[in-house]
């Protein structure tokens, strides 16, 4: 299959990037880039680039550059988050400690746009750096409702295209102009992607609920522990029965939420029909997605672009 | 006098790029951006563009990346540092939270490459992707050595070249460039910025343990509390008399200094000359600074330079 060569040559580049002269960095890279990602990013960036004709062998080290970003954001994240698991590991903050996982994000970061600068391409550098402006601001947004039940959808919607879906987009839209499309192409797969993102974070929100421990690699229920409302929650709270929000209330607003307090917030979500509606919109997304591949005509990539956006909706870790 | 109408210049574009639709992001911003820093990287890129032709007003727009990049930097050394108080006020992670200075450090650092990228110029993005790569190593290899008193010497020039020097000097060089300086011109602001950076960070170095809380705007004695060891501690370390010696690492090994022990410490620093060597050696980097500059013919422009490499010497905060 296609993939896997992409895959494999896109892990290379990853490998040869992680190098600092400064071995503890690249321990603590390596930790949470070499940890199991799904490599989601540059995999669309190089597929976007070939469904826009690319030929350029260059793509493989363009793409690593949306790992790292992502790689950045989660270890900073987990110190935010306090985070103490993360892909069946311990998260990075607990073995190096918060001061370390700050600085080797900020050297991620940093050597990510460094790369992106190395490809020389301006108009490249503006998706990217508008796209991590975006991201830190989404974040902070996050930050500043953590605890609030009451945000509304189109907040929610707001804060999750910052957070999640504006690097998938850019990686979408960046491979299109490394791979040389036209400007329709690019607006095409800036959508696609933005959708998918979307979509992407959606189901990661049901699986909070629904997904397995093991498969997930971090505990479930984590978000409502870490005071975050997404979208099953905010729904279900928007539209449940009063005595149901007000224990709905009661269980968010505490210090510590027991297992059974999980289970009970679950049985509201999914008893108010908050899990169907979040999976009835991020199928809409994916929807959405596909509809902005339409610009392109019949290609073996394409297919494989509309495949990955139904992926998204199946995926379980 | 000329300074005054660059920094006014400067302040303007600062002020007019502190602007996020989230206001919290505005507000946390300017705490620390606005809270009194001296515009030494902004100013430096300005001069250095003028004393290389430049004939563009939007010197001071780019300016403003040096500025961001180094509060973001701030804002991350201080929940690195634990730090309390920073500039006369109390550091902004003991007013809002790791989390969101985090977090806001990542906006002020995206936002400043975003401006950086604005202005077109793939060989200073290169310049300050460099630095800020190198900057976030220089971090992370402080962090690795705290505690240790007995880095040598060479490695702790090598930590502060890479945490202060590095940016000071792409400010430097980013000037030339901008400025269209010839490719000479660009080597000797960059040679002059470095230099420059080393001297200045030692003399904050020595300012630990002679500097006026008032003037300093932060406690002295600091850096020990954070397991810092600067030049005038390493030197002396290295050449004091055995018992001093193990005075000096019981106290830096204990949990808690005491004004006492910071005391004592001040006293050996000064009877071993650790201060003396310490200054004679920012010394010979603001010479090595403005030797650097004997490129450029006499330009008012230049003796403003020398001029601001000799006040390094003097600063009080």
């Amino acid at each position: 299959m296609r993939i896997r060569s992409d895959l494999e040559r896109i892990e290379a580049e990853i490998d040869r990037h992680l190098h600092s002269p400064i071995p503890f960095i690249s321990v603590v890279s390596r930790y949470i880039v070499g940890s199991g990602g799904k490599r989601l990013r540059p995999l669309l960036m190089v597929l976007c680039a070939r469904l826009c004709g690319n030929r350029s062998n260059k793509d493989a080290a363009l793409s690593v550059v949306f790992e790292f970003v992502h790689a950045a954001s989660l270890l900073h994240d987990d110190v935010v988050d306090h985070a103490e698991v993360r892909r069946n590991q311990p998260a990075a903050n607990t073995v190096w400690g918060n001061p370390a996982v700050v600085l080797v994000g900020d050297f991620l970061y940093s050597k990510a746009i460094n790369l992106a600068v190395s490809h020389n391409d301006v108009h490249i550098l503006e998706v990217l750096t508008r796209a991590t402006t975006l991201m830190a601001e989404g974040e902070v947004l996050q930050l500043i409702n953590a605890d609030n039940l009451e945000v509304a959808e189109e907040e929610y919607l707001e804060i999750i295209t910052r957070k999640t879906a504006v690097l998938i987009s850019a990686a979408c839209q960046i491979g299109a102009i490394f791979g040389g499309g036209s400007h329709q192409e690019e607006l095409a797969l800036r959508q696609y992607g933005h959708h998918l993102g979307i979509a992407f974070q959606l189901i990661d929100d049901t699986l909070d609920y629904t997904g397995q421990v093991e498969e997930l690699g971090k505990p479930i229920g984590n978000d409502i522990k870490e005071g975050k409302a997404t979208l099953p929650l905010i729904h279900t709270f928007a539209h449940c029965a009063h005595e149901d929000r007000q224990r709905l209330k009661e269980i968010f607003s505490a210090d510590e939420i027991s297992p059974v307090d999980f289970l009970k917030v679950k049985s509201i979500v999914t008893g108010c029909g908050g899990l169907d509606y979040t999976c009835q919109s991020a199928l809409k997304h994916v929807g959405a997605a596909k509809e902005a591949l339409e610009v392109f005509p019949g290609h073996p990539t394409k297919a494989l672009l509309q495949d990955i956006a139904d992926f998204v909706l199946c995926r379980r870790t």
